[in-house]
């Protein structure tokens, strides 16, 4: 019987069960096996494997995170990596590979494919959002959903005590969660790697919010966000220096940094929120169950025809599969298009 | 100052007060001011009006249904409808008009403004999805993820149970909602109007999912799924006599027929639940305010522009803007590849 | 090695699982083995078991329904049920069996406790919350949420369209679950089977709602609740003479009647939807999480100190154990200090 | 016409709105007029003021926060803040005033009463629900449910990474509100004020999930914990000599201070996350609508029967009053039985 491996890669995210799910269903229709690797390319180096049926996995569609684990161990960066995990596929009498992750598992894989000739299919997932060659990666709207509900729980708070909210999102390199979830949370102000703003300008909006009659304003800042102080340095890299006029500054994210400045300028009570780990967790929302059950479909379908280094994308509304170099290249940084769109909300 | 007017007609859904909120906004910047109509069609021929400034809306974004209040009058039902329309406009000095509605109301607006040269933009909304030219409407998402919730929820009661349940969606003509809420449900069953399925396929797939181990089964059916019993005739059009050889049949929805006719069949706990108004309802998912908003952008920045006759659209991962009547001439049905990949899953 | 049985009777709800995990980690503390039995009395009947250890069911505390599955097989009503059993019970070396239940469930344990003296202890679920004895069940609060849920869904498509909507929840005897839900909604009239109300007060109450500006009314109504028509009769049981008067009545719940009854007399666009089964499922809101931990150890907690023939209860605040014929005797129906707090709502 | 002020001070909470439009409803059928004081004691001081008339509030059921602002404004700690409350109050007409808060807030009302004999009820808030007299404030049971539903999402990204996460939750003086989302959420370990723990214990615990075969622990930890490192010393007071021995240890909250303590002793990779301002916001669960509700409705009650000085409160089960006086005098510490029960759960 044709043998087909699985293995989830890099930071966790909601859908990769449904991916899952999805390869061993549409496997199972075409008589084949699946065997899972056990907390990615770490597992498949140690040969940990775990055999998935079809039956008893149904509960994946509404669950979490990712049943065969996750790390972020890069086999290129061990001894004799790529050799090892040839050997191991071997010793498995598998047919195939799935790799499911984002910029670093999949291009482990790419470079497989390339090298090896391995028989490697990708499947994309990030919460940033920021892989190329396709415009939905697994993960990122659940964690878009996640932000959203943060704020609206933020805005009844800061509301009731006329404050200024700075809710901080995951992305150190993209802007796309905090854009998609600041645009849905009726964000005031969205901050992002991609288009650094001022001090300044953002303490303008702060007071436009004030002038339009709201009694609070929410600030949606990414990790990587560039923040531009007075004295023309960036925030984030410099916030000693920039912060040193300031009393009692927190050395914390960029959040934290941000809230004495604003304060300061603004005169404006102002707190931070750093969401951290809940945006990566939590059941699905219907977006990432219906994304990674067609990845996983397609994916499994690129295997059956033999169609490898390749992963199935979302492109311009249509599902499609790409190469996976095509994806790994280069960060697919926020689209200008959607933060111009944002900005008009602004203040 | 220049003037829009702006509408909500047919049924509503989430989303709609988001597009309100970015239409107002977008309006405010290039100083136009806005003036609501009270329940669609309805209130603008009744000249029933509310000016909407840019302050105090910002909560629409979280907010389902629609402020404006809507209706299903159609005023080409009305006598001299349309001229009273376009006096009703001319009252209040307005340069143009926005209608956010589906078939309906876009279809009026088409038509006002192919006789009537109205300036008119319109904006796609429909829980079912099923307008043409565009890939998504306000509302949809929303209605998806409210059936995903639902569905999770039959599931853990038909699995105490030992039962298969059945869940009535809406869509009468369409299967979009049934089907990617039947996917993210991870649904054994989607029964839409576009494709028909028999009975003894329904049942047989039942059965599958006893064979591969479930305690339950979940059958998502469309209010207007085509369902083939076993004398060949339709089920939701013939129920009475199809269903004749049965006992206790109530004249329900079609989820209610099948349910007794599965039930008989199979011999298995069959339980119907009719989702009902509850997936028109409740604070829009994330998806449908950034939906609505960017719709409601561009409507707003196509007044601006003074291309008439046009809506915003989505079209293959973009955002574009369409002829009002390449939207409203036919029905989009259901993706045959979608429904493929659904089946998939059955049984 | 001692020994204890765990079954779970009668309706699902949310909040078993939580309990028998309790059950199972205060057992394992005190080195017992727990032995699942499927199905409640059905499956013990028929000796189906499932052995359940301390490892692997820390996820129980978030899983709606019961994995042990349930069935509303009464021992009593088969033939030599009580002692069949009896020795079911000796053939797997139990030193004492737990049942997870509602009236019927629990009301068998009390009586085989008393007639046969099996060392029994019950817990008290239903999401009724009809149970004497204790102020709150398994499985209530978590409706509550949900018919809470429901209603805010509701609101928003009732306000769009000036409607009159109603909402059927579950209570054929007892009216906390729509008393509860229908003052977290808001609802405008709460109609329950212990306080009749007749058609007349409540279309007052409708009219009330629109003098207060009110663009939409909601009224909670329980199935078994009791509403008088206009000829003094009561219109669950006489439905069909009492709607005589109107046209197109459909012979559903009382939701249906009501709709037609109340959009005859008041000329409002009146809708009803029944919450139907989604109010029994989900995952366990914090509430239920907590209560049935708390009377998941207490039940072990009796056993250990071998006091049958009781189960825990929430008394006064506290929690406490009661005797099994206490909670069984009579209904628990609605509280008239809380039914008047809601009705000061009405209108 | 008869009139009585209200405010609501301190943090804001969920549930405030529902008390607000509790007693706003309960005055209008008495006929009061409702003159509302805008954010706290502060607004009262300088007599900012909004009337809240009976329509157009039926919305605050669901809306978190306060519509009426709040501050941490203390009148006595202001020049003739005592005696300017008076005349403001006298000014206005008021023949009561409810005030609406925690420790802080109706610690000010009771000497007011005290003191001047200025005719007071108080409603009691705080999510920390350590007030003493009351077995449940308002806003208590909503953060909660938030508490646990991040846990719910921080356990699929822990477990699909084998890690230890750690969730800080507000409570600074109490661990009502760690204690019982812990338990909701299925912490292995729980760490609150009232009862040390020693950094061994929690390790342990630790190592017993390991053992259990859990892929992963999370740790529930009050911001005002009581964790005792090897050197007897307590971590929260000492925590720079406590961590002396580890690299890189970051000064944030406590959570920060255990990641790196427990990381370094039992090896396995540690996260954090702080929920932050989340836990106060968002619409409010039914618990609290519900209570919200009976406590305006009480409230506005003693006023109407002249019995000032007091407040409802949840007492042993019951809807009841008590004097201001035995609220404010200690904190209510967390119930030692309830920290047992959730002790059984530990590892």
């Amino acid at each position: 019987m044709n043998r087909v491996g699985v293995l989830t890669g890099g930071g966790d995210c909601s859908g990769l069960n449904p991916a899952i799910r999805a390869i061993v269903r549409t496997a199972a229709r075409a008589n084949w096996e699946v065997l899972g690797f056990l907390r990615g390319w770490k597992g498949l180096l140690q040969n940990e494997t775990r055999p998935i049926g079809a039956d008893g996995i149904d509960d994946l569609i509404a669950r979490g995170g990712t049943v065969l684990g996750t790390s972020r161990t890069n086999p290129y960066k061990e001894k004799d990596g790529a050799t090892r995990i040839q050997r191991v596929l071997e010793t498995n009498h598998l047919n195939a590979l799935i790799a499911i992750g984002g910029e670093d598992t999949l291009g482990v894989a790419a470079k497989l494919f390339e090298e090896l000739k391995i028989p490697i299919v990708g499947v994309p997932k990030t919460i940033d959002n920021d892989l190329d060659a396709t415009d939905f990666t697994i993960g990122f709207y659940s964690a878009v959903q996640i932000v959203t509900d943060s704020i609206d729980q933020l805005k009844t708070t800061a509301e009731s005590h006329d404050r200024v909210m700075i809710v901080e999102i995951m992305g150190r390199h993209a802007g796309w969660l905090a854009t998609y979830g600041g645009i849905a949370g009726g964000a005031d102000v969205i901050l992002v790697p991609e288009f650094p703003m001022t001090l300044t300008q953002i303490c303008e909006a702060v007071e436009l919010c004030r002038k339009r009659g709201k009694r609070y304003a929410i600030i949606a800042v990414a990790e990587g966000a560039k923040v531009i102080a007075e004295n023309g340095h960036e925030i984030a890299e410099q916030s000693h220096e920039a912060v040193d006029a300031f009393d009692h500054v927190s050395l914390g994210g960029i959040g934290e940094v941000l809230r004495d400045l604003i304060k300061g300028k603004t005169g404006w009570d102002t707190r931070s929120t750093a969401l951290g780990h809940v945006q990566r967790g939590g059941s699905p929302a219907a977006f990432d169950r219906i994304l990674g059950t067609a990845y996983g479909v397609r994916a499994m379908e690129l295997v059956l025809k033999g169609e490898f280094g390749k992963m199935p994308a979302h492109w311009q509304g249509q599902l499609t599969a790409v190469p996976l170099k095509a994806a790994v290249g280069k960060l697919k940084t926020l689209s200008p298009a959607l933060y111009d769109l944002a900005k008009g909300f602004f203040g």
